[in-house]
């Protein structure tokens, strides 16, 4: 099937200033050597310049000599080194300069290099600014990655489906059989590209076949399948069944202490690395929602960790153990239990018994991926621990990319939210990009990992604006301090060219939707308004008298969840102030009060509006908003790329009309609870 | 697979008087022939004689003749002669009487003689007193069927599968070939004995492999199905794709107004009752939640109908064609239309349009199978259209036979509906009954179907006691004045035998069962509270945002959907002085309340109870109920036979747990909603 080159579709870049004729590089590397194609593709498509290459060592050490030895000012045309050095710190970090009349894209090692020339072909496509400002010597752009691991974790089901996919099928597997073909390159391309190093090809929930991936039959496609992945920087992961000692070892047990079941991951470590020998390690699902894992046996999380990371040890494989852990056969009676706790209640208690090779995969937020929840409170407790921050780029309960909405700013929340972990008198360095970046404990193996939200639909993400959550995810993962405008902007002209209008337009609708999309469905922080099981759409009640700790608890005088102190309890599990701040519903951030209070229709917000009124009113905005979005984007009807606008146009006009369905829906549902009529009178039925 | 003998599970009858050792039988014909057979078989196992058949037609001749001339003192035993009598009017019917020493079982014809043989064995099996006295000829059991059609509709799929069934999966088909076995024949043989003389064993719904049904690959099978069918008096009958001209002739319609589409249809019934020659008919869906049909090309259902008619009838073929026609696609917003309307809306502007080869199949109530609705105004309607009830013995919404719902009591009901269509000062003989069984407008083609609740299951039912409704609905249909009380006491005599400590514990389990149901789940008519799709379990607002019509309009003041002449109207379509009756808040029947008002939680019911303490207390007295039910059950324990109460216990444990849920989810619901407490204070969520 044909696809789309998504951000990497070079198109000629008008009036750009690319002085430079010959690539010196040498192409021993895999990475290099292909660091070095994409530069040629790039020059000739962006600035219709034929670079020649010369890979021969002496040809180059002389061309370098020569190089720095004449005066700028006397050539027109220069070269460009692809170098490595040695001295800067970090493999994957990478510097441009002019030096000489050359330009020199170096890299601390050869991600870093790869990573330095994508970096190189993004300012010739988004900033012709900065591009002269290199060119001419008069600026040096440099940068390490913010986080070591910066990983996409694939749902994909060996059988071709994907779970919570929502852009077709899995380009991976078709048929219980691992694919490796020209997508499979093109994705690592796009991996690299925006400097993602890490993959989880296959679904966390690993059941029947999946669970042989570790086997024989499949390791020699795996081991194909790595290389490929290390010739882009990007390390293969695979999710691990942790029966697998019951399903495929024939044991009794799949208890971390069992000596059979530790004999068992250490052989079939060693069978698998002796295949896969760059592997980078395994992403568990344990304990949660049906799956196995240690509390079977009455063990807790570390010493299931802790078995599989021993196993791995000797290879360098990391074991990813995933913190979403809570009790999904709650009684709905019951109001004393409450799911947000859960993760901290946990994990907490195991806090520095985890083994250095082990990582805890944390949701961003202490439920899962609601359009708006606070975050969780295991960034704030966890000291000596490998963290990794979870985020989901797939949207599963953000509009399934049938709607439109740009994820960054809400990561970029996240990463900056205060945890207070260096204490309440600290120097700020706490915040959750601190943590997961190693920063504040000096951590290597941390982190930032996306659900991805791929299929092998012609654009990848089945919503074309979608792909800016894939870019941008790779893009915050690697600098967290870009902000969301930026990452917005860079996506628009990477993937549509400099077209001023295109940008106009589409820079606002990604920058507004995350919100947009939050006043529609879910204000104010209650979450989980959608039918069960597919999450799609709007359903008041649908998990209001269900096992999963989904509340609202709406009756006729008010609604949301009291976790306050004299509540659930769970304001508690953060350090102070942030402790407080929740507690007291006039500090409580509003876009979260009815996470944290239950609350009266009557009372009144900051703006002075009540509750009751703010629901209809952001309701009515939010649909507007969705209206307004594809009526701007009707402007670019004969500018966009034949196909583009169709396939967003047909996506914008189902999410207005689905916006007007939420919003009659959640309206009608409190408007009949409350009794309490819209001060504005518009209709609600 | 082993499965149960159901209710034909002969076992000894203690002091059984059976005075006979012959049995005279001409077993030229197969349903004679059977006859004769479960006779022996019989009186082997509920009495323990063996019966010796005569067949030879001179051996009976004289043997008829001495047993008249002898006096019945002088003799011991007697002979049992299986007789046919051109005499009687109808061929069904049957007369067991004694004749000189010998027993007479007469049949209108061979499907008669065979109702007659499983009348006796019936009545040697539960009521030793009737026995008695027709042996010793005080008293003749003489019976006529009530309704001309007798059937069954399996809603089985070719691959297998059976749409809302609860007994496993279909013993019809598998892996979409035509299965004939054993158990084929035990089926006919469970149909034969309840007076069934019908049955469409494929979905109405057809889709895909099962269009296939009608040509020459399942051609052979089906006849050789028809065939053996027929040697227990029951027609077969398969659903049809109404697009099957299309999908199966290639034609670029299925209008049926259209030359080539009739054309189609005619040589097709020609080509299907060369090899099916005893084949009933055809069951049509068409129209109706997504199935093709005349309205997509602008043409009326007895266009539609009359076509296929015209089709089938030189073969003397019915097409039965359902009246289940409604819009799907309903916007929840629109409180004008209403869904309860559509089947009246639909079909009375046709009425006399029909041929007479056509029946309208009509589902009991104006929605779907509810555990309460009022009786389709269709029945009060129609005069110039032949009609059949549909009924459902498949407990889609009355617990999946899961929770026990013995249905003949809500049957017996519709049946003695009065419609009025023979006017406000009529003799009353306008009963359901009346009409469905032709005895109003002289009809011959009309009388009862029923959705099957059949499957694989070791059981043939999934609950045990689900077999009361199977059982009950062919004895019914039989005999509409039997009670339900009657019908219940005799199929615990058939299925468990005489034991008195059986009958008086499931006696009142089955006749309370549908009330105790109807208060746990949906009081008052309202319906529809059930989870989405699959229809198990409680969901208040399961269907209140959805497209299907199904709605309870709840808010904080009241519930229930206005459809008197104020509100939709629908009231309008019974006849007077039902139509008064239920446009009256104050003489509409309180079972049907909430379907036919929107009420205030404060009103007042006949009770003397407000409305929503009358919700809390039905709630609160089913679930007892139900609880009640397993406690009683309990005394069985050591009495029924293995395996049957350990199978019937965990269901009714199964119920009584739901029940509890069907409790606090409604209960819960009302109280958020109306925030009026219980006023006897117990647990609401």
């Amino acid at each position: 099937m044909a696809y789309s080159k998504a951000w990497l579709n070079y198109q000629v870049v008008e009036n750009i200033r690319f002085p430079f004729d010959t690539l010196y590089a040498e192409t021993g590397d895999k990475r290099i050597q292909i660091a070095a194609q994409e530069l040629q593709v790039a020059a000739k498509e962006l600035a219709k310049i034929k670079l020649s290459l010369v890979s021969d060592s002496s040809q180059i050490q002389r061309a370098a000599k020569e190089n720095g030895a004449i005066p700028a000012a006397r050539v027109v045309k220069g070269g460009i080194f692809l170098e490595i050095d040695g001295e800067m710190q970090n493999e994957e970090s990478y510097r441009i300069s002019r030096q000489g009349r050359g330009l020199v894209v170096c890299g601390g090692g050869e991600s870093g290099l790869l990573y330095g020339t994508f970096a190189l072909i993004r300012i010739m496509q988004t900033d012709p600014q900065l591009l002269s400002k290199i060119c001419s010597g008069k600026q040096t752009v440099e940068q390490a990655p913010a986080n070591p691991l910066r990983m996409l974790n694939h749902w994909d089901n060996v059988d071709g489906s994907i779970e919570r996919g929502y852009a077709g099928n899995s380009f991976f597997f078709v048929g219980n059989e691992l694919v490796i073909d020209g997508r499979t390159r093109d994705y690592a391309r796009l991996l690299a590209s925006v400097g993602i190093n890490g993959t989880v090809i296959n679904n966390v929930n690993v059941r029947g076949a999946a669970t042989e991936l570790i086997t024989e039959r499949c390791l020699p496609q795996l081991s194909r399948l790595a290389e490929l992945f290390s010739s882009y920087g990007v390390k293969l992961y695979l999710s691990l069944n942790f029966a697998a000692p019951i399903e495929l070892g024939g044991l009794a047990t799949c208890d971390p202490l069992d000596g059979q079941v530790q004999d068992f991951w250490k052989k079939k470590m060693e069978q698998v690395y002796a295949k896969v020998p760059s592997l980078g390690g395994f992403l568990v699902k344990a304990d949660s929602e049906g799956r196995p894992g240690p509390f079977t046996y009455g063990r807790n999380h570390a010493e299931g960790a802790n078995m599989l990371a021993r196993a791995i040890r000797p290879y360098g494989g990391l074991i990813i153990w995933r913190c979403f852990v809570y009790n999904c056969r709650q009684d709905w009676r019951d109001r004393k239990t409450d799911r947000a706790r859960a993760g901290y209640d946990n994990f907490m208690p195991l806090d520095g018994q985890f083994d250095d090779n082990v990582i805890l995969q944390i949701k961003n937020g202490p439920m899962d991926f609601q359009v708006r929840e606070p975050v969780s409170p295991l960034f704030s407790g966890l000291k000596e621990t490998n963290m990794m921050l979870e985020v989901q780029a797939a949207q599963e309960y953000t509009g399934q990319q049938r709607h439109l909405c740009y994820l960054v700013p809400m990561w970029r929340e996240i990463l900056d939210f205060k945890t207070y972990a260096a204490g309440k008198g600290g120097d700020g360095a706490d915040s959750v990009a601190d943590i997961v970046s190693g920063r504040l404990y000096g951590q290597g193996n941390c982190g930032m990992a996306a659900v991805a939200n791929t299929g092998d639909d012609e654009n990848w993400t089945g919503h074309d604006m979608a792909a800016a959550n894939f870019y941008g995810f790779g893009r915050l993962a690697f600098d967290t301090a870009l902000t969301a405008e930026e990452i917005a902007r860079e996506w628009v002209r990477c993937t549509y060219g400099c077209n001023r209008e295109i940008l106009d337009c589409m820079l606002p609708m990604l920058l507004s939707s995350w919100e947009t999309y939050e006043k529609y469905t879910s204000p104010l922080g209650i979450g989980w308004m959608v039918n069960p099981s597919h999450h799609y759409g709007p359903n008041v009640d649908g998990y209001e008298y269900d096992r999963w700790g989904t509340y609202h608890y709406s009756d006729c005088r008010g609604m949301g969840v009291d976790r306050t102190m004299s509540g659930t309890g769970y304001v508690s599990q953060y350090n102070e102030p942030n402790c407080s701040m929740y507690e007291d519903i006039k500090t409580c951030p509003e876009e979260l009060l009815l996470f944290f209070h239950h609350v009266p229709y009557t009372y009144r917000l900051k703006t002075g509006k009540t509750l009751i009124q703010h629901i209809y009113d952001s309701h009515f905005e939010g649909a507007m908003q969705a209206q307004n979005m594809l009526l701007n984007f009707d402007s670019l009807k004969h500018i966009l790329p034949p196909g583009a606008f169709e396939r967003i146009h047909t996506r914008l006009k189902v999410q207005a009309d689905h916006a007007k369905e939420w919003r009659d829906r959640i309206n009608t549902y409190y408007f009949r609870i409350s009794g309490i009529p819209d001060e504005k009178g518009r209709t609600i039925y």
